[in-house]
C-alpha cells in the first residue's frame, strides 16, 4: 500500500506530540509537515516543542521546520491531523478544508456541525457519507471529520451493543479522568496529588451530547440523533492515562446482566474485516474479574485502542451497571483520529 | 463534667490508633485500658503497636500494658470503644455487653441486629431507645451501639434532609474511597499508585443497606427501615483520607436543585443544642464552588467531623445529583463512634 | 503584650497565603493590610486570591481590600512580611525600608546583601545587629531581614551543632523536595506524578551558599562567612509538604555517630528561653527509628517548625551521614519569617 | 539458533512473573517448567499466581502445571532462572546445581560466594570463568551465576568507565527507589503515597559491597575485589519503576566533568558485538538535559535494559557528581538475569 503524506496541525501540543508518536512506523502514513503557532513557525521541531512523551523525540521529526497553520503552506500533504486548540480550530480547519485538504480533527469545534461526522469507526462507520454534504470545496476534495471527547469514546463504544440489542432509556455516569486529559502543563500537581477534584470544566455537556450524535441514524443523508438523557459527573483523579467510567443504564427492553454481558462479549465490530492498522483486535475487552479493568494495568492494552469493560451487573435502580475504561489520549484522542483516517482511506475518501 | 474511664478494644489496629489519637485531651473521656489480641497482651502499648498515625504516640498511652479483650479484665472502665476486627467482634462484644460494660462499636457485626442501634447522632438520635430492648444484661447495664460503614455516613447525612423534605425513591452512587479505609498494611502501593481499582470487597451491600436502617422509623419500639433502592459502585483511589461520593437521587416530591440546596443548607442538626464535644458546628458544609469539596482540602475540616457537599444540580435522569465527602476514619469510623458515646452520655445511657 | 499591625506583601501568592494562615490567632501580630500586584489592587482579597490553603479563607481577611505594594499605602502598619516574587522584591522592599517600614522578607533578593541578616533564630540570632549598619533610613527605622531558602533551613539547623562542636570540612547532600516549594500552579502533575525530577532550577547554588552566611561570625560588625564546600543535588519528588535531605558531612575533629547524635540531641537553642510564640519546643527532633523522619508523618510536627533528624550513622567516606527534614513552606518560608519577626520584637527592633 | 528449554523457580512471585513476561517471544529461550512453593505445586499457573504484570497473563503459560522447586522434577529443562525468596534459595539453588542444572539466579544468597560470578555482562563478562571452579558437579554441568542488587546495577554500570579511565577513591550516593523493588504486596500504600521513607532494610550493605566484586579482577582464577569505600543511603519514593541514584565520586586521577562525560559517552560495551537479544543498543544513555533522566520517562527505554545518566558535573567536595537510573525489575533483576543467560549461551556454558 502506498504511503500518504500527512501534516499535523498543533504539532507542539500534547495531542500533536501523541500524533507524532503514534505515527512512528505507521504502515500507511508518513509525517511530512508540522504546523504550530507563529511563535514556533520557522524553528526546528526540536527547538519549538517541549517534548513530554515517554519515548525520545523521533529523530526524523526533530529536524523538521515547523510551519504556520496556513493551508497555503501545506500543499505537499494528502491530509492533515488537527490537534489544534479550540480557540483557533474553527478558522484554521475551515481554511484547510476550503483549500481541498481533508482535516481529521481532534478539536471539538466541528463536532456538533450537522454536516461533519463525529466518528468512532466501530460505532458509526456509515456516518462518513455525511462528508458528501460538506460544501467547503466544489469538488468535495476538502472536508472535516472529527472524533469525540475522550470520555464519550469508551461510553459510546460500550453503549453501542446495548443500544442495538436492547434500546436505551437513560444513562448516569461518573468519570474518573486521568491528568493527561488536561494537556501540558495542565493540572497543577498541588491540585491533584493524593486528591480527587469533582469537576472538569466543559466536559459534562460533551459527554451528554456526543454519544447521541454517534448513535444517530442517517435518514436520506440527514442525521437523526439518538434520544435519551445522559447525566455525567466528571472528576479528575491522580492517574496518568486512562479514563474510567462508572455507568448505570436503563434499557428499553428488559435484560439482565448476563444477557448484557453476552451482548458485549459477542458484539462484532463492523470494521473488523477491514484490517485497519490501528484497529484493536477486540475493541471491547470484557473482564469477569471484579477488580478489572484498572487504568494502570489496562490502558495500554491493544496499543491503547481498546475499551475495557468490567463489573457488568444488575442494578436495583436502573437496569444494569458496569465500568468502562479507555486510554484517553490514544483511543480517546490521537489514536482515534488515526483510526478515522485509516477508515477514510479504505473508503476512498482519502486517496 | 466528671470524666469517664474508657477502654479501647482492638487498640493496636488502625481504628484503635485513631481512637487513641482522637481521645487525646478529650473533655469527658479518659483512656484507662487497651485491649488487643493475645499476641499483644502483656506488652506495653509501645511494644505492641506499629504506630501509623501522623502524630507521635501519646506518652501517657505508650506505657499502658495491653490487656486481653476479655470483659473480666476491664472491670475498671465505664464503657469500651470497639475497633475489633469483624472476625472476633461478635463474641468479644457480646462478652463485654453481658458483663455490663457498654460497647460503642465500629465493627460491622451488630449493625444489622434489630435491637442494636446503627447510630449517626445527627440523623437518628431517637434510635438509641432501641437499647432498652437489648437483653445482654437483666438490669440493662450492658449493651451495644454501632456506627455505620464509612461510605454510609456521608451518604446518609446528605440524604437525611432530602428524605425528610422530599422523600426518596432511589439512589445511585459511585464512591471514590481513600486508602486509609483499608487499614494497615491494607492496600499494596503497587495496586493503587497512579491507579483506580473499580471494586472494594464487601462495601457495596453495606452502602445499600445501612442508610435504610439509619433512616428507619421506630414504631412501638420496632424499627421500620426506609424502603428505597440504593445502587453503589465502590472504587478505590490514591487518596489518603476522605471518601468522595458522586450521588444521584430520585425524589418522591418534585424539587429542583435550588430547593434541594436550600434544604441542605438550612437543615438543622437535632443534636445542635447538646454541645457534644466532637459535634461539628456545621455537620453539612454545602459548597457553591464547582471544584469543591476535595478530600485533601476538606477532609480535616471541623476536626474531620463534617460531611462536605458540593455540585448540587439538576439531573436529567433522576431528580438531582451532587457530591458528598467525609473523612472516612474520623467521621466515618472512630470520630463517629466517639460522637455516639457523647450522645449516650448526654442521654444518660452512659453514667 | 500589645499587638502589632502587620502588612503582607505578595498576599495573593502561595507564600502570602501561608502567612495569612499562620497569622490566624497569632498572639502578637494582627493582619492589617494586604498588598499584591496592580491586577489585584482595589479588589477584595476574596476576589483577588485563588485560595489554595487546606483551611477555608479566614473571614476577617476575605473582605480586606488589596492594596498596591507601595510604602505610601502602608502607613498604618508596624512592619511587613514580604512574600514577593523575586522579579519585584528588590525595588519594593527597598521602597518600604526607605519609608521606615521594616521588611521581614522571604524573597531571595537581599539574602546575599552584606548588611542584611539572613536569619534563622535558633542558628544566628546575633546577626540581627547587622541591621544597625543598614542605611535605608537615617534613624534606622526602616530595614530588611531575610530568611533562607527552604532547603538551607533544615540543612543549617542540623549543621549548627556539628559546626560548633566538631567543625565542618565539607558537606554533600541530595534533597528530595516537595511540590509545594514551587508555589502555585508550580509543578505540572504530568511532570511529577509517580516520578522524580533530578533538577530544580536555581536551588543548588542557594543551598551551597546560604548556610555559610548563616554560620558566619560577626567581627566588628562585619560578617565573616563560614568557609567549607557544600555540594547539593536538588530533586523534586511527589510529596506535598516537607523537604527531605540526605546529608554526609566531613567533620574537622574526629567524632563518631554516637557523639554526633549526642551533640544533636543535647543542643540547646539560644532562643529557647525567649518564649517566642512560633518557636518549636524542640527545634531539632532526633529520631532513633531508621524509618523516620518521613515528610508525611513529621512535616507538621510542632506546628511545622521543627527540623526532624534521623539515621545518624558513621560514613566510610566522609565522617557521618544523616537525614534532615523540615516543612518547606512553614519552617522553610512563612513560619520562619514569622519567627524572625518575633525575635525582632523581643530584641526591640520592632516596636 | 535452536531454542533452549528453561524453567523458572519462584514463578508466582513478582520476579518470577517478570521472567515470564520478558521471555514471551524470546528468540532463544522457551518456558518449559514453572516451580513454586508446595502451596502452589500441582495447580495450574493461572490458579496459583496472583498476576500483577500490566499485560494479561500469557496464554501459553496460564495452563502450565506448577511444580515443586526440586531438581528431580526439572529433568526436562536446559537451565533455570531463579526468582526464589532468599529464605529458600540457598538450598534449592544448590539442589539444582548439584543435579547438573545451571542456575541463573536473581537471589542474593550466592552473590558473595567466591566461586560464583556476580555478573553484569557489560561490566565483567570475564568473570564467568569463575564457573569453572565451582564444585557442584564433577563434570561441571551444574553451576550458579547471580546478578546484583537492583541499585548496584546502575551504580556499577556508570562506575565502570570511571574506574577504568580514572580510578575511583570513594563513592557517596543516595538512592530513590521505586515501589516495585519491594515485590508484592510489598510497600503498603499508607507508607508511601505522597511520602518518602528514608530507609530500606538490607539494601545499603549490598550497594556498598557488590560493585567491588563486580569491578574485581581475576588473578589466576582468584577474584580480587576492587577496594574503595561506597556509602549509600537507600530511600523509597512513590515511583512505580526505576531506581534513581544521586552519586558523587572521588576519582584517583584528576578529571573534570567534561572528561568524565566524554568517557561515559564513548564507553564501548565489551559485549556490543555479540548481538545478545536482550542487550541494549546503548547500555549507557548519557543525557545533557539537566531535567533528565526521570524514572517515568526513561525506565522503559531500550526495553528497560539501559542505565540512564544525567547531570554529570564537577563537585566541590568529591571530584564529580551525577545521576544514574535504571529499571529496577528489568535491568536490575529479571532482565539482567536473562542477559546473563544469553552471554552464557554465547560463551558455551549453556548448551
Amino acid at each position: 500500500m502506498a504511503q500518504f503524506k500527512v501534516g499535523i496541525l498543533g504539532a507542539t501540543g500534547a495531542v500533536g506530540q501523541k500524533f507524532i508518536r503514534l505515527l512512528q512506523n505507521h504502515e500507511w502514513f508518513k509525517i511530512e509537515a508540522l504546523g504550530a503557532s507563529e511563535r514556533s513557525a520557522g524553528k526546528s521541531y526540536k527547538q519549538a516543542a517541549n517534548w513530554i512523551e515517554s519515548i525520545p523525540m523521533p529523530e526524523d521529526v526533530s529536524g523538521i521546520e515547523v510551519r504556520n497553520c496556513t493551508a497555503s503552506e501545506f500543499g505537499d500533504v494528502d491530509f492533515v491531523f488537527s490537534g489544534l486548540d479550540s480557540s483557533v480550530a474553527t478558522e484554521v480547519e475551515a481554511d484547510f478544508a476550503k483549500a481541498g485538504i481533508p482535516v481529521i480533527s481532534n478539536a471539538k469545534n466541528y463536532r456538533t456541525d450537522p454536516t461533519v461526522p463525529l466518528l468512532v469507526p466501530e460505532v458509526n462507520p456509515d456516518h462518513i457519507s455525511m462528508i458528501d454534504k460538506q460544501t467547503f470545496t466544489e469538488d468535495g476534495s476538502g472536508w472535516i471529520v472529527t472524533n469525540p471527547n475522550c470520555v464519550a469514546v469508551p461510553l459510546v463504544m460500550s453503549l453501542k451493543p446495548l443500544y442495538d440489542n436492547f434500546g436505551i432509556k437513560s444513562v448516569i455516569l461518573t468519570s474518573m479522568q486521568a491528568i493527561s486529559g488536561a494537556g501540558y502543563p495542565g493540572v497543577p500537581s498541588l491540585d491533584i496529588l493524593g486528591n480527587v477534584v469533582p469537576f472538569i470544566g466543559g466536559e459534562e455537556p460533551k459527554i451528554a451530547a456526543e454519544p447521541l450524535k454517534l448513535l444517530g441514524r442517517l435518514n436520506d443523508g440527514v442525521l437523526q440523533h439518538a434520544d435519551f438523557p445522559i447525566q455525567a459527573t466528571a472528576t479528575r483523579v491522580p492517574v496518568l492515562n486512562g479514563h474510567m467510567l462508572s455507568i448505570a443504564v436503563q434499557l428499553e427492553k428488559e435484560a439482565d446482566a448476563e444477557e448484557v454481558k453476552k451482548a458485549l462479549k459477542e458484539w462484532k465490530s463492523p470494521i473488523g474485516d477491514l484490517k485497519l492498522p490501528s484497529a484493536p483486535n477486540f475493541p471491547l475487552n470484557v473482564f469477569d474479574d471484579d477488580f478489572y479493568p484498572q487504568p494502570r494495568l489496562h490502558a495500554d492494552s491493544q496499543k491503547g485502542m481498546q475499551t475495557a469493560i468490567g463489573r457488568v451487573r444488575n442494578s436495583n435502580v436502573l437496569s444494569i451497571s458496569y465500568i468502562a475504561m479507555a486510554h484517553n489520549t490514544i483511543r480517546g484522542a490521537a489514536g482515534g483520529a488515526i483510526l478515522n483516517a485509516e477508515l477514510l482511506v479504505k473508503k476512498n475518501y482519502i486517496k
